[in-house]
């Protein structure tokens, strides 16, 4: 039997029940649109827990664009019949008021590791991240929160915050699901077209490239990410975001060669290039589509 | 048997087991050099829960001058006897690496209510404040925590954090106590010469005058603002930091007059006067002493 619960309160009440009767409680934050990605995370809250909550809701305060927002797919009975398959035992979905109420002003900032990578190109993203993900623990009030490694950055934050906090709640990372070619599962995956998925798999062939120059030997940051930046300049409907080899733990840029576990990390926009009268079903459907990956790389 | 906690975790367990019995806990967090104020604090807290943790710990994130922070008094021995007199159960006194680890980068803010008044003055001190009480309550898990009226704004922006958060902690405000000529009982007091003492029993007057003013249906803000600034005009040795009326929920300005329950909010500065060559022992023992006190009037 699933439980659905909307109020933050009774999901505080639930979760000290569990606690008190002895049973680990694990949570795994989601924005819905759950794909086989998400699934595979609530496995491994299972196999970690007693008991696994599911939180579904889409986070107005980490997206740049409102826009963004408004579209961002809430396909909630979909949502409901997976997380029911997948033997999640209460789902919570929030409504905007209670983790915002009227006259909100509280925010958690992560310094430092909020500011490269995502948090350049998305001022404001990660502390929208930090602050609801704080709401999520203090309602959920979990013994262990599962992340998806596929948003490295994000996992590292959220590490630290926890950790800095003191929530004691041990955060967990799942690897990156992946579709039979590499490209990492996203939801949005299915906005785009033909050329421009095909064109996508190269973030998965630099990865993959970048892992085999460090196997031939290769140590220089500048000759690996010349090679990065060549495969991913063939993905010719897309513009780099960034890509980078930074430090895992400090999230810190690897100057000149690679010495220890390295992070690749890559995001990569399609644009709706209108300008060539490219037929829509080529590149995109719809709006843009930023598509991040990473690895750890290690020499 | 009161017990002392010093590691985070310890007080975690602690509290899990005292919830899972279904007791109650209160905190009231201090930063120890414990007067009959704080006590106040804990016989509130014991009124209403079955447990009381009071927390000891000097916060570097609030001060301002790190001079401050290492000449603030830190009589442990004497603490914990008055803990022990107060029917306290546990004391936590962490250490500051735990609640600060090597790196740690994460904050908690409130905007706006965070700016006027001391957060004027203190910049940066109200982050410190919401910080470690973020990290101080999720440490000792508490259903109630006691917070003096005396910090009118600390008390506000606290409780604002605790509902945007989320944290399911009732904030209770203890009453101000006060010495017999009026003057709010605070650690520092005691570093007041004999004449900058005297002086300093203005701010009480200077609340029961604008009480005074209000009883007899005076309700202009320029009126009531310019008999207090009269008032505490005649305390030679101090400057105003600010005398402001102000809504007690919102802490915005009172523009023009006075029409529901409203903030005085005063912080006198006591500055150690060398030019003129007076006795420390007329106006300060040491250091400048910044007192504050509020009221909320009622018209």
């Amino acid at each position: 039997m699933m439980l659905t619960i909307e109020s933050r309160r009774e999901l505080q009440a639930w979760s000290d029940g569990e606690r008190a009767a002895g049973r680990c409680v694990a949570l795994v934050p989601t924005m819905g649109a759950l794909h086989a990605g998400h699934l595979s995370l609530v496995e491994t809250a299972r196999l970690r827990a007693d008991r696994v909550v599911v939180s579904i809701f889409v986070n107005p305060t980490q997206f740049n664009d409102s826009k963004d927002f408004d579209a961002y797919p809430r396909p909630m009975e979909v949502d409901l019949a997976a997380c029911r398959s997948a033997g999640v035992d209460v789902v919570w979905a929030p409504r905007a008021e209670e983790l915002y109420p009227a006259g909100a002003a509280s925010w958690v900032d992560v310094e430092g590791l909020s500011e490269p990578l995502c948090g350049g190109n998305r001022p404001g993203h990660f502390r929208g991240v930090t602050t609801v993900v704080t709401k999520l623990f203090l309602a959920a009030r979990p013994h262990v929160a599962v992340f998806g490694e596929k948003d490295f950055q994000q996992l590292t934050v959220i590490r630290r915050m926890a950790e800095d906090l003191g929530f004691g709640i041990e955060i967990l990372g799942a690897p990156t699901l992946r579709e039979s070619d590499g490209l990492a599962l996203w939801s949005r995956n299915v906005h785009l077209g033909a050329k421009a998925r095909e064109q996508a798999i190269r973030i998965f062939e630099s990865l993959a490239l970048a892992e085999s120059l460090l196997a031939r030997g290769e140590r220089s940051t500048a000759t690996i990410l010349e090679a990065v930046h060549k495969k991913l300049g063939e993905a010719t409907l897309a513009s780099i975001d960034y890509a980078e080899l930074r430090d895992p733990a400090s999230l810190e840029l690897i100057a000149e060669a690679v010495e220890g576990p390295t992070l690749l990390a890559i995001a990569l926009q399609f644009e709706p290039d209108r300008s060539v009268g490219r037929d829509a079903a080529e590149g995109l459907r719809g709006e843009r589509v930023r598509l991040i990956d990473n690895r750890v790389l290690i020499p």
